[in-house]
């Protein structure tokens, strides 16, 4: 294989700016194109097209790929590949990406990148690859990742960099901009939108952001024009806790601090930005009983995500259905029962996922706290009972009109009012309850709330059915 | 009433820096404190209070108020109240605390913004209150919102600011520096994180991060260290599209442009985490047939926000129960059957609720264009089918056990197959169809995936057992 470029190469048809124009959205044309360049080998094709794209399309049009000419580019590309486009990439394709890397493409790529990337991509690969590559990358680089790897993943140890830029406290705006003048370029983040004010021990005194630096005069001292940072990160913090201070104090970045109040790296809003997306994708996920999903994940891995709530559902399922097997004698006598049980506890169970996503989301925004929460227990009780009367009797209306049987329209009226109301409340204490004993209220809410609704329903319709038709 | 401090006021009780410690957490106490404050009419301590906290704290504050306390804080802090803290209220709250303030306070407020949240205040106003208020305004201030609400809810020209920073194409860094030391402080944006370069006509030509500006020497023409701006903004782009833009690129900011090229704005990192959360909230809520929810939402607003896909509901449900009395004969026969049925239905239902999740996650999240289609809808049928076999003859097991009828049980287990698979394919296929006609893929997949699946499931069932049991 050569470098150069192959004289053969379909030249016409190189027209990658396509991509660019249509800012992120990948035209099906162009995917064609590059699989067929894959397919000839056609290396400095592709060297071009990674070259003129945003690292962050790169990544999108590799992943677009199928699997094989997936694997395939990568090998073309090699050491062309940036490590900004690899670390773009969702879990699945990267690891993958990583594994037809060599090692010395690898740690070039790591030299290239801020520490909090650099050691994002290196959190996947399996310990002794993970060591052999960093045995290549310099000392300081290798402190910086073996350090953040220290921490647990989805921390505030693991999102934040160790490049950032730290004035001490007695400097003035000049000696800041003459220090960041001369400084070697891979020495400083490669953006940042604030500086961070230290006294002698390091320790954070405060920030000056660099709009605000830029208006100040050279002589004016930083600690005339500091503020004091609004949110301290600590390492060990959990990711969605950091998301909630960047929102709630609509922070561009954040200084992290250690437990002594020194400052040991910097969390920038663009790897918040992805966790706040991570955490309400699971939300939704978690919701409907999945447990992960992606843009090219496999069958296997679907099916793993997918079937352990199905076998619990399975479970829960018999128990309900053991439920209406005792009221066998009264489904035999009226078999109209069996065609009104499914309204009874479908809808029963669509006002509990109603209640039980609105409470989910304000847990996640932190909107159910300390009065509040008796404040939402009551309108979601008030809620189900107005939302039960009037559904439930609509209902009642309807079975009236079909079965002219009054008894039956009061049984599904009355059963529903009630069984509207249990899947109101529940919908909202079942995630409080579970958010009381740690657990996550998105995750195990939906088993644990639907189950009990249809069990509820099938009990109090059938067994007033029994009371008033037997 | 007067401003002046009360001697009477208990003093002791200040102790409000417990908020800031605890970083955005209020704890009930406090509260308790404030509304004791509020109920005594102790201006002094709310205007301390107020001052002492960050504004997105003094917003969490007031919303954990009860309604008249909220009400009452409003008119006691009148102007004392930051205009950024009513910015950070809630849609409800917000419109109640601009009802509760007199138009000099709100007027007042809007010359301290930048003209977005400016813009996005007066957005929620009658229209004669909004002009009486603008006229009370600068002009600049004036053309600015008013040019900002021409554009659609929900568009970039109504997240952008009118403030920014631009420098001719021909400036030094020196000049750029200069001029942002000579300015106003009020002209300036109040934090920003590059400046924009322009040509005479005011086209943009690109932009320089601001922490480049800063790395480099006074004499450095702009041009030399400018870069290609990555993404034009136009304002008439819907937010979603602009949201996704910073996601993809890891933006701070982004220039808004108009057809001509002009630069026209500035859309800022912050207000798109916001919106990121807002539509994440919103197919959370959708999926699961909720219009809208909110920390302070009345029970009246609720149950509009919910009624109307139960009513949806009520009617489809009574489709899938007159689909269950086509087979009175054989469930009249067979009262197992009516002990099944849910089970089949209610799994059925899982599994598409799962697919349904995954589909318009990923819709949401750009990854199902092109041939990711194809591949996508491939999975989610393979997935189906494996899941579906490993479920369906898992209750066929028990159904065998429970009843000792091999034929019920090969009924169970055929029908279930078939309805998981049918499961699988609807929901990926509903929120595919409906985005190809422009709805939103998140709002109407519920509804139809499940009642399909109900349908399909007691159509499957009963008919299978009705060929094979009568």
């Amino acid at each position: 294989m050569n470098d150069t470029r192959d004289p053969n190469a379909p030249e016409s048809a190189v027209e990658t700016p396509d991509v660019v124009e249509t800012q992120g959205v990948i035209s099906p044309g162009f995917i064609a194109q590059v699989v067929g360049a894959v397919g000839d080998g056609d290396k400095p094709f592709l060297w071009r097209t990674v070259k003129e794209l945003h690292p962050a399309d790169v990544a999108d049009l590799l992943e677009h790929l199928p699997p094989e000419a997936f694997r395939k580019a990568i090998h073309l590309l090699g050491k062309a590949l940036p490590a900004e486009a690899v670390a773009e990439l969702s879990d699945s394709a990267r690891l993958e990406a990583l594994h037809e890397l060599t090692d010395a493409a690898v740690s070039s790529m790591i030299g290239h990148l801020d520490s909090d990337d650099a050691s994002f991509l290196l959190s996947d690969l399996e310990e002794d690859r993970r060591d052999r590559i960093l045995t290549r990358v310099s000392a300081t680089d290798r402190a910086a990742i073996e350090s953040a790897l220290s921490f647990d993943e989805e921390s505030a140890g693991r999102l934040m960099q160790r490049d950032f830029v730290a004035a001490p406290v007695f400097w003035t705006v000049g000696q800041a901009i003459d220090h960041m003048r001369t400084v070697k370029e891979d020495d400083l983040p490669e953006t940042f939108f604030e500086i961070y004010i230290v006294d002698p021990a390091f320790r954070l005194q405060g920030s000056v952001p660099v709009s605000r630096l830029l208006r100040h005069g050279r002589e004016k001292p930083l600690n005339e024009i500091m503020k004091e940072t609004a949110v301290h990160v600590r390492p060990e913090m959990d990711q969605e806790e950091v998301a909630y201070l960047f929102r709630q104090y609509n922070l561009a970045s954040a200084p992290v601090v250690d437990e002594a109040g020194r400052l040991t790296g910097m969390i920038t809003i663009d790897d918040v930005v992805d966790v706040i997306q991570e955490e309400a994708e699971e939300d939704i996920l978690a919701l409907s009983g999945v447990s992960e999903a992606g843009v090219n994940q496999s069958v296997f891995s679907a099916v793993r995500a997918r079937i352990p709530w199905l076998a619990v559902n399975l479970i829960t399922a018999f128990f309900a259905s053991a439920i209406v097997s005792l009221f066998a004698p009264v489904i035999d006598q009226v078999v109209a029962l069996a065609f009104l049980m499914p309204v009874v506890a479908g809808l029963s169970g669509n006002a509990g996922s109603q209640a039980l996503a609105v409470s989910v989301r304000a847990i996640a925004e932190r909107d159910l706290e300390g009065p509040m929460i008796r404040r939402a227990i009551r309108r979601e009780g008030l809620t189900a009972l107005i939302n039960g009367l009037i559904i439930a009797w609509s209902a009642a209306l309807i079975v009236l009109a079909w079965f002219h049987s009054p008894t039956l329209s009061l049984v599904i009226g009355t059963s529903m009012t009630f069984t509207f109301c249990w899947a109101g409340m529940i919908g909202i204490l079942a995630p409080l309850t579970l958010r009381r004993f740690g657990a996550d209220p998105a995750v195990a809410s939906s088993v644990f709330v639907l189950t009990s609704i249809d069990m509820a329903s099938f009990f109090v319709f059938l067994g007033l059915a029994s009371l008033v038709l037997l």
